[in-house]
């Protein structure tokens, strides 16, 4: 096993200096194409008017055509009569010629016309090209119409063909080609009903194709390549002597023993840089074979879209000559402590709501191999190298993945998680207006902590008190002392033992976790399923220390269950629709009652109150209980604090 | 000719709510299709995982898979050998599935290999599951995805690619039909070197089209029809036989003799509303035929545009269940009045660039036939109908049509018209980054005035003292005095009489503005030709009320020059370039220096500094004096004003 330690770590800015730098000249050439065509396109030059608009004096009302001089001295008193028989005055209508002898309009509203329609009277004069569109009053043949590097628009259209460019050159899209490779890589349209043990499903190269066709890129993804240093190396030759603007190698990018890019890359080329201070992205490389691009993209989802975004979209922004604009970024109050560690940039994914008239962030989870964390984010918080992290109560910049006002439009819910969330969210979005439901999972403590801080929206909670077997209430006396806090009942739901399907090991009670050969998954503690377990267990005078795994724990029900399914534990504490919805076996130990608790502050928002009339409907009502193991029987009920 | 006034004007927002409200559960049907394809697409539902991913634990680093018991104890002092030939420790990649009876990978940093590879040793024990991606952490099989409503991004296709959905359902794109209807149109294509006399181009469906396209929408484009009743009416009953989504007729929804649009809607279903009190946009029709919403869009090219995104692009949106975020809006001070008729809606073309901490506006002329002040904004102001105007100074919301950090680049420039800041324009937006040049065209006093309360970044002036012959110098002592005002000279320029080829009235000098017959076209007061013209006619004792024409004025060199070739007069004083881009005559009368004026607090500012560097290219001038009529012996010169 050989081992390449990167030899020269760059920071972000240096890398993007040493790569941009070396492809300054690089500009796509130019090609003439038809303006009706050409939204999106960038102009190669200046673009100069044909024709001037309007080609002729016109009508800008509809009216009568006359010589402005035969009107004067018309007034109230002294109303003058045009001859229409005669063509004195002439009727017209807006943008058609003005008759060679007239220049000026009356406003139709203006004129009394005679019975017999041969006469007008008017009772006010018009000045000499009143109501005219002159020659040339828009553009004028010859003017400049756009500049150089015009990204155009639809109006910009308008403008070319008004002004007789039935054809307008342009850069021409820049050719980028990606090479997926990897020996565990394999393509979802060959599997399509499972993957093969051991195998993944290549999908980066889409995201990246995307992602450069929206920067303008005309993309070529070509199959993929195994893990063979000859085969990479033939095949991106082969790509460099058809001919591309730049090159992505996607992945074998880090330094392990079936990492080639970066030899492949110094035996063809040069390598620029290898390895950057980022988090996700550390291991790309940026290199450059016979004047050509060459990018090895890291092979974890989001460290691919991160490296894509902070080094080639810009560059190929670069050759069409545009501008990419940055992100919009908003301030935004940091819900949790974010340490980070110090020498590297980190690139987090952040949900953002409106809470009065603060932004929140809640980060969501680090992993770069996890791509759901940038299709639920709205926001990417940036740690400079310089930080050690960001302290939670801190306003940090946010720079945004959704336009503003989604975000503010966006309910943050955290606390205990419960499928019905995904029903509630789904109902949200085809309200009109949406109200994205953004929810992290962090137990029903975390959740009353969150609302102490005035974290978020709403909470789901179903914290059991053993003394009196009521929910919540007696948390929110204790935690939430003095604060108006609103209970609303979402659902009854049955919490129980999953377990593989047909219950091989045979569990029924608390008391089978002891059991010999019994692997157990927690649930994390402030999570009402592990209270009830450990109200379980008491109740019974169990010690914990007795079952195996105990100490072991997952944040949510799906994350129990699955490990119920892949075999890495026998059972776990969940509900019994994420046992359902995975095939697996559920014995029910309780029916507990799932809460949502609202701040007052934000109970009569719009926001929140599509989320009471939505949990009202029957259909939501029906899809919940469709899921098994809910009772809707007080949904949507105000639970009394006293 | 008939007449009939719109009967029943509705505000926009009465006419939004008449109209969606008509369509409300207008939603398009649903397709399959396949996920690469589908960014820019809407969910027409819950997407749910088909499969967990990762699908098997696999290793998140390089290094060595090992039995995380087997690793207790492993200190600095007392390392702990594995074996590696014996697969107690197994080399792993990352990525790779972990070997079934191992539990945690050790990262290849922390471990010494052997000689002979056989063995490793490692200083500090691992915890289970360290280092591992467990199945189903990034997403769980039957999770939601993304909730109905959702329009996917490029991330999004990854997502849907990873959790096995080679396949997505979502809304059908709306079909939308454009029927561009006018006697006086043409297409461009048919007469690509010159408009016939009083045709007009058909331009608006094109971007009419852009626009639908752009909101997701399916665009076919009819040929054009003619304004005749009958016409309209078969081809509009045959399309919706059809069958489409919308339709859109363009134009024909005044109230003109020729305006058919309304008693067609009428006849064949039900016109909703007709008449907006918007400006522009005024004439727009809102009709629904056999439940079909048909739209008739008016004429003019920015009252299409508006009708099109404030009733169309909205109902589009609600067809495939998203919400179209409104444009992010900034706060800018007014640099002029605008006064504005109460009870109409203003929606005015604006430039606006930030100077220091603020941001600026500047209006744009207001004429609805103007494409061009729609493609120079980078941002509307909207006048509310109850409002009598804005008054310059006042703070305003405008709403931006290009991204924000682009309008912060934007260099204000006022003052004096002259052609080569078209040069200059095109100059600075080939480079990085772009500052793009807005210019409006005020005179050089207006220009001196702008500068006065603040409101550009540069002014053109060509402002002559007779006293001494100098230029701007007193003007500048006399308006700016205190102010740091910085002289850059632009060039020296040619001023003379424009006149026809050939010069068929034989003008030559002042005194042949008095000749009989001879109509003169005059630049407004406080233009620096004006000026000049006065202090000639001054010099001569020629009274200026002896000149046809002196009253009438333009504001461009390039307006004076189009008047001439329109042949609606027969000379005006203006600039050689402007004369020679058109193909007229051009009599020098003067050479006179053409500067810009420039405020200190912005002089060392990027942006001008962009400008200084540009000017004084060597490309710059050969460009400036090939257009004719320009010296730049003294370009780039510093003049001082002491």
């Amino acid at each position: 096993m050989q081992r390449k330690i990167y030899l020269d770590m760059h920071t972000l800015a240096e890398a993007q200096q040493l790569f941009w730098s070396r492809f300054t000249n690089h500009v796509t050439g130019d090609e003439t194409i038809a303006s009706r065509l050409a939204i999106g396109r960038v102009t190669a030059g200046p673009v100069s008017a044909r024709f001037s608009s309007p080609s002729f004096h016109s009508a800008a009302m509809d009216g009568l055509a006359v010589h402005a001089e035969d009107t004067f001295g018309a007034t109230d008193e002294t109303p003058l009569t045009l001859r229409i028989d005669t063509g004195e005055a002439v009727p017209i209508n807006t943008g058609y010629p003005l008759p060679p002898d007239k220049n000026a309009v009356i406003m139709i509203e203006n004129v009394l016309l005679g019975e017999d329609g041969k006469t007008a009277a008017i009772r006010a004069p018009v000045y000499p090209w009143q109501h005219v569109r002159k020659v040339g009053e828009d553009i004028v043949a010859t003017e400049l119409l756009f500049p150089t590097g015009h990204q155009l628009r639809p109006p910009d259209l308008g403008a070319l063909i008004t002004g007789g460019c039935a054809t307008v050159r342009v850069r021409k899209r820049p050719k980028i080609v990606i090479i997926p490779t990897g020996s565990e890589l394999v393509a979802l349209e060959d599997y399509p009903e499972a993957v093969p043990a051991g195998k993944t499903i290549e999908s980066n190269a889409t995201v990246l194709a995307g992602l450069a066709e929206q920067a303008g890129a005309e993309v070529e993804i070509t199959p993929i390549i195994s893990d063979d240093f000859e085969s990479i190396k033939k095949h991106l030759s082969a790509i460099l002597t058809a001919g591309a603007d730049l090159v992505i190698i996607n992945a074998g990018s880090s330094a392990g023993s079936a990492d080639y890019t970066v030899q492949i890359i110094e035996q063809l080329g040069e390598v620029l840089v290898h390895g950057i201070t980022i988090m996700p992205g550390k291991p790309t490389i940026l290199g450059a074979i016979d004047n050509t691009p060459v990018v090895g993209v890291p092979g974890y989802p989001v460290s691919a879209i991160i490296a894509m975004e902070q080094l080639v979209v810009p560059l190929l922004a670069h050759m069409q000559g545009v501008y990419v604009a940055p992100p919009v970024a908003i301030k935004a109050i940091l819900a949790k402590d974010m340490p980070s560690k110090s020498g590297i940039e980190e690139f987090r994914r952040m949900i953002v709501g409106r809470i009065g008239v603060n932004f929140v962030a809640v980060p969501l989870k680090q992993g770069a191999g996890a791509i759901t964390t940038l299709t639920r984010a709205n926001g990417i918080l940036r740690i400079g190298a310089a930080s050690e992290g960001e302290m939670h109560g801190r306003e940090v910049a946010i720079e945004l993945l959704v336009p503003q006002p989604q975000v503010e439009r966006t309910l943050l819910c955290t606390g205990s998680h419960d499928l019905c969330l995904d029903v509630l969210n789904d109902f949200l979005r085809k309200e009109d207006p949406a109200y994205p439901l953004a929810s992290t999972h962090v137990g029903s403590l975390g959740g009353i902590m969150a609302l102490k801080q005035g974290m978020c929206h709403l909470a789901g909670s179903h914290l059991l008190d053993p003394s009196d077997g009521s929910y919540n209430t007696s948390y929110i006396r204790k935690h939430l002392a003095g604060r108006d806090i609103r209970i609303v009942t979402l659902v009854y739901r049955e919490q129980g033992f999953i377990v593989a399907k047909g219950n091989p090991k045979n569990i029924t009670s608390v008391r089978d976790l002891f059991g010999a050969g019994i692997r157990f998954i927690n649930r994390q503690a402030g999570s009402g399923t592990r209270v009830l377990l450990d109200y379980e267990l008491s109740r019974h005078d169990l010690d914990p220390d007795g079952i195996y795994g105990y100490q072991q724990d997952e944040y949510t029900h799906m994350a129990v269950a699955v490990a119920v399914l892949s075999g890495k534990v026998d059972t776990g504490l969940g509900i019994k629709s994420a046992a359902r919805a995975l095939g697996l076996d559920f014995l029910p130990l309780v029916e507990e009652r799932y809460d949502l608790l609202i701040p007052g502050e934000v109970f009569d928002s719009p926001m929140i109150q599509a989320v009471l009339t939505v949990i009202g409907t029957p259909l939501f009502k029906q899809t919940v209980e469709g899921m098994g193991g809910y009772s809707t029987r007080e949904t949507g009920n105000l639970v009394s604090l006293a």
